[in-house]
């Protein structure tokens, strides 16, 4: 029997589980920074999102641990007509969840978090390097309409 | 003389200038709704967007008139090791002072914005029916390496 998978806000104790999937990516094993106990900036930014009610740390849980991870940011803006938007950012699965549909039961699930919002749009931005991703997001009805651009600062 | 330019946070009394703003722009038109007074919808995000001290609109003033807009949002992210971003969204400037180097002042300001916020990464989107733009923002320094994908909700 399939485990049923529960949707919810993440904990400070998921915080390890999450950074430990974040840093398992290509691209995230470049920039992040696993180890026990986590860096602080982990903590600090966790306390952040959390006390921002236009900030959602979401994660997928199948009972025995977390699975899969994404943040959705709730932004008004005066565009559309003063519409409110959905950003999702930093969506990843662990490692051994992967091909079982948890991504995108995820993403459906973030979908329903942005209407129970009111939001007329979901947006994310998704590395050009990351071909599958841009795949897995048009199957789910994303289009790629816009250029994503990124400046660093120093 | 030129004039010279204040850039600071829009009030109440900017709005409709704003919104003037927004709706004289190619795609601009499809989508916004400007009459006086304005539809209800603008005056509920702009209160939404003021409320918010990880929102902030930006309008620059060029003692007369509202020359320019923009929305920079602050976000706390895992990511990064728990770096802060500023997303830039609904950037116009007024038919008047095209080609006067308004955008690229209105940019550069968000940019100093977001890094007195700490942010390691400003960030935006931008439709590709606006190559002008895309090309606007790579002079700028911003690198095109993201798909904006975008989905519409009913």
């Amino acid at each position: 029997m399939e485990k049923e998978i529960n949707f919810r806000l993440a904990t400070r104790n998921d915080l390890e589980q999450i950074v430990a999937m974040l840093a398992d990516d290509v691209l995230g094993s470049k920039r992040e920074r696993y180890g026990l106990p986590l860096p602080t900036s982990y903590i600090k930014a966790f306390k952040a999102i959390s006390a921002d009610p236009n900030n959602e740390l979401v994660v997928a849980d199948d009972g025995n641990e977390v699975i899969g991870v994404l943040q959705i940011t709730f932004t008004p803006y005066l565009t559309h007509q003063g519409g409110w938007r959905a950003t999702i950012e930093g969506v990843r699965t662990s490692a051994s969840s992967r091909g079982k549909g948890v991504g995108t039961k995820l993403i459906n699930y973030a979908i329903q978090r942005a209407e129970e919002r009111g939001c007329h749009l979901v947006q994310l931005t998704t590395d050009k390097q990351r071909p599958d991703a841009i795949r897995f997001y048009e199957k789910l009805g994303f289009q790629a309409t816009h250029e994503g651009m990124k400046l660093k600062l120093k």
